[in-house]
């Protein structure tokens, strides 16, 4: 365990990649990171807007994307396009040797499409594989994965695929070489033990606080598929998942929600 | 020179990329290409498909897009998003290790900006260095890389640019290390002595026939800056050039246009 590498893995979510001023100051904490790293991503609201001018209809349910093959298409430029591209070229001018991809490309992440019953969400993934020898390869050559929440069946059939879920299975899989950090960024401080108020962040979560906080119902909606996929993550070999502002990324001593077993 | 790996560059571009079928035809041709291979496209038609569904005006001065702000974005999610994804899926369902990217990633192709006068292209970029590191990295690494139109000027700025140039310009840089074949990939059977005539075919270009061809006038607008490109390649090392139809990359014996200095 204590020759092993730390890896950083960070996904970026919410408003965050939305608004330009936004994502730069979030790439400069990201870059300002140490060691190796690996970014995800996704892209929800833009998909929603280029939906919206091209008139296909956007369907959600349980906070999940109904991806039809027209929905499938708008993602795919969304994510793998434009969101991944200026990233990258964002990165770049930082002197961030960033490389942006899908699972499709170098069979990063292979996945099968979800069962249609009991709900029909179309062109849906759910993971696999993590080729973890691919991630391996790059990091070792200095370069910085930035992956986008699309992913591959393995016959040809790109799937939207939920970038929590791949930060955390990318996690995983690298665990086995690699002491494992997971990062998830978004507009809020960490976990609240009262939503409404940002004084009330939690800044320890270990299994047996989190099975309390269950128990009280303390969690609401939104963070619970984050915070099951976090705890899995740990049971997976991650060292600690941090939740919070991307400014946590840059400064160690920015409060956030750290999650350990 | 004897002991260089050859190494295939193959630029896909016109109709075939834009048929689900003629596309799928072609990926098992550059599949049954043997050894190390970069593949290379554009996607401009369906870019102009998506700017019409947009309402964004299409704007072409000498065959060229004139690349405005929202253009480039439109060009980056249908080049970098939609074509080069599901190219890459395709490959992969046929077992080739495609990764894909554009020159921003790894910062693979710079380029700068082209001047506004005389005539205002927009974002638009001419390609100032090649990254043959990244590339050997990569092909080294048995992984083939298939790269889009759009490069950046290293500073944020992604720019379109030409995908003949781009496939040129990576076949003279790989050239040092590698004995280089490029390989252009369209709807033609080749160079033709009579554009309307597809069994007046010129198998063989060399530099004088070339002289003797623009003396007569035999070669047709559309084929002249291909043909620039060609000899332009040919002069910075590159072993020889193919022009024709897809086919000719899984069948040496296909018709074909080849060059030579």
């Amino acid at each position: 365990m204590a020759n092993k590498k730390p890896l950083h893995i960070v996904k970026i979510g919410g408003h965050v990649i939305e608004q330009p001023l936004e994502l730069d100051l979030f790439l400069n904490h990201f870059n300002a990171l140490k060691g190796l790293k690996i970014l995800v991503h996704g892209g929800g609201k833009l998909a929603t807007q280029l939906a919206t001018k091209l008139n296909v209809p956007t369907q959600m349910l349980d906070g999940r994307r109904v991806t039809d093959a027209e929905t499938l298409k708008i993602i795919t430029m969304t994510y793998a396009g434009y969101v991944n591209k200026n990233i990258v070229a964002g990165l770049q001018a930082k002197n961030c040797q960033a490389l942006g991809f899908t699972g499709a490309d170098g069979n990063a992440i292979l996945s099968v499409k979800r069962a249609s019953k009991p709900v029909d969400y179309g062109f849906v993934g759910d993971i696999t594989q993590v080729n973890s020898n691919l991630f391996h390869q790059l990091i070792a050559s200095q370069i910085v994965p930035v992956v986008c929440a699309i992913t591959h069946d393995g016959n040809g059939q790109l799937l939207n695929t939920n970038a929590d879920s791949i930060a955390a299975e990318i996690a995983k899989a690298m665990s086995e070489q690699y002491e494992v950090s997971l990062h998830y960024c978004f507009e809020k401080i960490g976990v609240l033990q009262n939503i409404q108020d940002e004084s009330s962040l939690i800044e320890q979560i270990d299994n047996k606080k989190y099975q309390a906080l269950l128990d009280e119902n303390i969690i609401a909606d939104g963070m619970l598929p984050k915070m099951k996929n976090c705890f899995e993550a740990l049971q997976g070999g991650v060292q600690k998942v941090c939740i919070g502002k991307p400014k946590m990324l840059s400064d160690s001593n920015f409060p956030k929600t750290t999650l350990t077993l």
